[in-house]
């Protein structure tokens, strides 16, 4: 079993992703070219916000402090939307569907490594996230998908261009993540263990990243996009 | 009784103000120096964007397309916001108070004038809001004011010259709103005509003034702060 300390980890590091994502969703939503658009990003920020909620209560019911269990995340994931700051909108849609989706399929798989409780509260706040059919139609829920997608076509049908840039964009979203979260795992051997563990062993690690991999290329087609 | 175009542009100006201060709290809340903080006015932020999204969904009732119904009031929130940004945390902080409570006041007043359901529906939105009792304690909603004076007690502390200073910076944002609340009654009949209807005449929207200017001191007093 996981220690408690790998938990509040693994909760702390959901946690921050949500607030961050939060921040930078708000901060993205900006830059829509419509009223409309800017209010359904907006919506997914608002969206995971609620979901930061949701992990503090736990951190707290655990006994942690959210903020100085937080702490040790925050340079990773500032670093992470510092170097993937979309410069147009739709870099910033595509990063609110793609990069947001695939956190999301690696919180999932962690999930399976840990306490039920544990993993029906990540359930639940991903369950309505990024890239999901369920509640798709729900503002800042699964509806992500049909949003990125239109918006995505629009770009697209406006300037051909952007399907390649975007792509381009998505395969930095996703080096960059990657490169994160390896970070993150050098620096906390708790989180590191419980991968290890949890997919037993190095084989298992890699296999997760196959899945993860695929369920992004996945999204890239729906989208329209070269993966 | 009002015409429905009233009513419309009066819950578009309230949608608007909503989606606006969502993306202005969302952006202050990163100039806090905890995380802490942080968190508390990013709830600030999504709690408001709870506010628009029911705004929204009556207008939409009301047959009317948000983003086209807000256009008119873009410019006012906007400039609003442009000229009182906080270039400090506790900048921030007083303005979401300070600021957020006297809009709020301004439109419970309005909400006097207008049909029950749209009056119910506007007490709804703001009951939970800035600046009242109720729901005190709740992330993002009455415990505003708490919040407000801890931090405002926080940084006098650190620095007394801080409370004069916070003092001027309370001023400019009466008069930055109450020069944008003209420059929309200005521009749009329905809403001017409400407002004198509704007062009963000129010497009515006086005491409606006075009434309004008597609760941003008492938010000042709640603050130790000159008003």
């Amino acid at each position: 079993m996981p220690t408690p300390d790998a938990i509040i980890d693994l909760l702390a590091a959901l946690a921050y992703g949500e607030l961050s994502a939060f921040d930078r969703l708000a901060d993205d939503a900006r830059m829509s070219p419509t009223l409309a658009g800017r209010a359904e990003m907006s919506a997914m920020a608002a969206f995971e916000f609620g979901h930061y909620e949701r992990l503090a209560g736990r951190l707290r019911e655990l006994g942690a402090d959210p903020a100085e269990a937080m702490e040790p995340f925050v340079a990773a994931l500032d670093t992470y939307h510092a170097l993937t700051e979309p410069s147009t909108w739709l870099e910033g849609v595509v990063k609110a569907y793609v990069g947001d989706g695939m956190a999301a399929d690696f919180y999932r798989e962690v999930a399976s490594f840990v306490d039920e409780s544990t993993r029906t509260l990540i359930h639940e706040v991903l369950a309505d996230s990024a890239g999901t059919a369920a509640n798709a139609g729900v503002a800042g829920g699964g509806g992500r998908a049909e949003f990125a997608l239109r918006e995505v076509r629009a770009a697209v049908s406006a300037n051909p261009a952007a399907a390649d840039r975007a792509a381009l964009w998505a395969r930095r979203l996703v080096g960059e993540a990657i490169s994160q979260t390896q970070h993150v795992l050098a620096d906390r051997d708790s989180l590191m263990m419980l991968m290890v563990a949890g997919t037993g062993g190095l084989s298992g690690v890699a296999s997760m990243i196959t899945r993860i991999t695929e369920r992004h290329e996945e999204r890239m087609r729906a989208l329209g996009l070269a993966s």
